[in-house]
């Protein structure tokens, strides 16, 4: 088994909380600052395992990449898959706006992890963690809406929290951890 | 040269409006309802091409595909090529939501129509429409954002203008225009 893990993404957020996640099972991983284009799709699965077989083929080595997007109930799922775009856009405070007077403010963060090897066929794991949208930011760990979400049962949001703390709730430590017992236990 | 224009959307206004404003060239537009998996871009350019490109290799045939996208100037370009999913998660209302207090009301649509033949590479034409977003819907004409969009010097909203007076103005009127003379030009 490689311990290295190819990981391609251009969001250094992401980066540290892979290591972080893959370090307890023995994996490294090295970034590819290059994710490639991804597709429009309603899922982050969809998106995800597009981009890893494009990856793959164009690096000729075996990828991992990661999608993710906040689903917000009563937007009936904006941003979704679309999160960063918004994020670059409206910003946090656009999201806000846009759920004045709304009463519902239930949310999930999915995340989609698809690991491909050149020629072969992606293979997805994904993680979702439930939650609410907070009325205000608080926070400055974490990356995008992580400052005004709120795990089920939690008090703080993502942005309070640490990168450990952090990753032990969220879709993408899930979905991550997935992927690493997969990993692992392929390679015995 | 063939007199029908194989048009792939599977949006019925556009297909109305193709119709009307490549009549007077001469062309046919025959309608395939699957215009394929988009790519995410930063422009509606980038998106045609791609979506052109694939719809011709998976038919076998000449393809034109049109992209189109409204840029709120206040909103960073939000919706941008994204707006046939902001329009089904917030609708009109949304946008008029997110732009609440904001002075500057500066808007564009722009399009892109994008002809290939297969094995070739897809030529691009572009039209844009500067203009600003009403205060309130008005309309019933048109779809997508036209209730809200008025092109400067104009007092009508795209929804309130018929089929004919909108593609005189429009972004995809323009877009389609090019190609019109283009492919026209090019046979004789």
């Amino acid at each position: 088994m490689n311990r290295v893990v190819l990981f391609a993404t251009s969001n250094p957020g992401k980066l540290k909380e892979a290591r972080s996640i893959l370090a307890p099972y023995g994996l490294e991983v090295e970034g590819l600052d290059a994710k490639g284009t991804e597709i429009q799709a309603d899922t982050t699965a969809e998106v995800a395992a597009s981009s890893a077989k494009a990856a793959a083929e164009r690096v000729g080595r075996p990828v991992l990449v990661e999608d993710a997007g906040l689903f917000v109930d009563s937007l009936r799922g904006f941003p979704g898959v679309y999160s960063a775009y918004v994020l670059k856009t409206l910003g946090v405070q656009g999201l806000l706006t846009l759920m004045t007077g709304r009463r519902g403010r239930g949310a999930r963060f999915s995340s989609a992890v698809a690991y491909c090897e050149p020629s072969g066929e992606p293979r997805v794991f994904e993680g979702v963690v439930v939650g609410r949208i907070a009325a205000a930011p608080a926070g400055r760990n974490g990356f995008g809406f992580d400052p005004v979400f709120i795990a089920e049962g939690e008090r703080k949001t993502f942005g309070e929290l640490t990168t450990e703390a952090k990753s032990r709730l969220s879709h993408r430590g899930e979905a991550m951890r997935k992927f690493a017992a997969w990993y692992v236990s392929r390679a015995r």
